[in-house]
């Protein structure tokens, strides 16, 4: 006991020296498994608020209950961010069919993309053509395509190993698809959900219509990948089927909200900024726990976790919990207006948003004078299994904040499921794992000791 | 198209070259991700057929089944090969409660061990005693025990990496608790699950009474998480609190099985065997899924996978469902038995029975200049993130066929979730992911592949 004290002191007030990054990171990773409060802190954010989408209610409660519980950390100081976001309402639950004759049908899980407009309140019903890509509307054209509804039926590629590769190959009709139908004559889109799973869920997310005035705005609702093959081998049977849409979401007006911003100033470098972070809001469908409740409460529990392991920061240390990742990210934009005005050095900046799963490492935008130092650290994640370090993107929230010599990095956990909850009902915290979560948690504050004990850029 | 024919023809026809093996590999990831039959395979093994303990009608019926598939898979032969094996009934569910003064109780989540005695018909009650090794039983002292109850209330080791690893720390209480407790007079053990969650399912597993004689043997359970955690605390109120724990399980006569054996001979090298498989048995609470239907669904579709990418071996490959690895081990002692009697040589030898979750690479018992080999390959996984390759076990079936010049293999899946499933009644279907299950098989063809193609040992 005595000895672990001695220890204990000597690491604290000492400075480091790289031999004791292997003794340092283990005890990171002893605290991690065991002294987390990330689970039940995510247990609370997605069992007690729930799904945030920006402008709602629940958006509102979770800026509280960031701002109170980074608050509780020990940082120097917590404070709010204010900016306008964008309100859009779901409205009641969502309804579609499948008509094959008059009075035969299938009854087919939908929801509303973020941003789309509503059907007439009795909906809409016509015809429908499936297409794969915005090439097939061109070859199809005006003619077959005028008072129809475009069925966008790209599944997700399978044989790609990392399934965000995957999901951008097939996230332009859900994003693009309604604008580009429009233009042929549609009133309406239905997009086969961006998951890899065959389910009965419907997978939203954000679209947009361009410069389209509000009168040429057609509805874009998401339908399951089960419902979207039953549609697919119906309309081999009979192309003249007919599709059912109602939905009754809603734009409103900008509301006010806000970043979650805490920070304590580094003792050696105050003027050195380390970010930290993930996304505050979610999507309303589940409860957002791996997208991104699984950052936030990481990012909250980084300097809980550096704290019990006795590491001081030298460097400023600052977490932000971003408003508005999902459908606007507004939040993100104002922290690096307000960081530029500011001329605020930010030599690091990490986010959390792959999900709360097993960690496998991290990519990062950097030169190749940074890059070099950081692989050398990849040894060090070696024995925790988590050394995936590559070039890559960062996250949408922090990507603003590159500049030529900095660093920005994402969590890189398994994303084999990632999608089989993405944007769905059931992202919710029964799909987190608690030693996966707590990885993360370790992951992340191993890479955050690093930066701020050796620094970047120098 | 015509491109296509013409490369195929080359490539089945030809001798390959090593420049081909990164394009080998990713048609055989191709067919794995799109053209699997492990998902479906694991459907009818899990929600048809369900737990298999050995000597279970089920097991029976998971063997005709096993060698019904194989036959269907373009195997030269397919046999069975006849073992005796335990035959241990659970009966009834388990009751178990805390009893802190007389009518007042708390239910108590609880299965009995793999091989324990019953209780009487109307149960055990008695005092319960707490420990956390065999040591503190020898402190304690007959004075302490005689006429109690043993609670083995080691947790797992939350900061281990590996789980099987904190598994490996604490499965001691659950083996040999009952036949250490009976030393100082214990009437009974409960031993808590082997998980690292804290939740509701007891978790059952094999236990041994050594060479005690039945008059000695005390009935042995299991107890959840959750329930061991109440007992603790309850324990520490009321030190006198009483037990109460009624199983009617039962030990048979040893009944015939069988392994289940294909085998599809070599083109060039005939009598070297490449030898994979997974067990076929499982406990009986869930439907043993991860442990081992997602091992023995992956054997399955191995030679599936070869034969849709072009593959022809030119070594002898064997599947081997193995019976009975989770309470005595026959099916591998007889295996390993006639393989000696035979002469076989068994070049190498891959298991899959760590669960069917997003592989991580594999784990060789090999001499080193095997090994060398070996490692060579690993960059052939990276682009997968599959290229954990380290020295380390194999598998229980196929151990037994070291020798000083094979190489035996063992997939390693991220262990992380895997006990919280493992000899549970949440051991189901649905803890399967489809993609993970299937980078496993992808995982073990190309292994598979370039042991058929550069063969080990020259």
């Amino acid at each position: 006991m005595k000895k672990h004290i001695i220890i204990l002191i000597f690491l604290s007030f000492l400075n480091l020296n790289s031999q004791d990054d292997k003794e340092i990171i283990k005890r990171i990773f002893d605290n991690s498994m065991s002294k987390s409060k990330s689970y039940e802190l995510l247990d609370h954010l997605s069992n007690e608020i729930g799904g945030r989408l920006s402008g709602s209610l629940n958006a509102e409660r979770a800026v509280k209950w960031g701002k109170n519980e980074l608050s509780k950390t020990g940082f120097d100081r917590v404070w709010l961010q204010e900016i306008m976001v964008p309100k859009w309402v779901r409205g009641p639950k969502e309804f579609a069919l499948i008509e094959t004759q008059p009075g035969t049908t299938f009854n087919v899980d939908v929801c509303a993309l973020g941003g789309s407009v509503a059907t007439p309140s009795v909906g809409i019903k016509a015809q429908v053509v499936e297409v794969k890509s915005f090439d097939e509307l061109k070859e199809l054209g005006k003619d077959k395509i005028d008072g129809k509804i475009i069925f966008f039926n790209k599944p997700m590629k399978p044989n790609e190993v990392s399934t965000f590769n995957s999901y951008g190959l097939a996230v332009n009709q859900r994003v693009n698809g309604a604008q580009e139908a429009v233009k042929y004559g549609a009133i309406g889109v239905i997009i086969r959900s961006l998951s890899l799973r065959l389910d009965d869920f419907p997978h939203t997310g954000v679209m947009t219509y361009g410069d389209l005035p509000p009168s040429k705005k057609i509805p874009a609702a998401a339908i399951s990948t089960n419902a979207s093959e039953k549609l697919s081998n119906l309309l081999k049977i009979n192309p003249d089927l007919k599709f059912l849409l109602r939905q009754q979401c809603k734009q409103f007006d900008d509301v006010k909200s806000h970043n979650v911003i805490a920070e304590i100033k580094g003792s050696v470098y105050p003027d050195e900024i380390i970010l930290v972070g993930g996304h505050l809001d979610s999507w309303d469908l589940g409860d957002g726990s791996h997208d991104d409740g699984a950052g936030v409460v990481q990012s909250i529990d980084l300097l809980n976790i550096l704290n019990k392991s006795g590491y001081k920061p030298k460097r400023t240390i600052r977490v932000v919990l971003f408003m508005n990742e999902e459908n606007g990210l507004r939040g993100a934009s104002k922290y690096a207006e307000i960081s530029k005005k500011n001329s605020l050095n930010h030599i690091f900046a990490l986010e959390s948003d792959a999900g709360g799963f097993s960690p496998r490492g991290f990519s990062f935008t950097s030169n190749d004078e940074n890059f070099e130092k950081i692989i050398k650290w990849k040894n060090l994640f070696k024995p925790y299994l988590i050394h995936y370090f590559e070039r890559g993107g960062s996250g949408a929230d922090i990507s603003a904040l590159q500049t030529n010599d900095n660093v920005l990095a994402g969590l890189r956990p398994d994303s084999q499921r990632y999608f089989d909850f993405h944007h769905a009902a059931n992202d919710t915290f029964d799909a987190i794992n608690k030693r996966e979560l707590e990885l993360g948690v370790f992951a992340m504050t191993s890479l955050i000791y690093l930066v701020d004990k050796y620094g970047i850029n120098n």
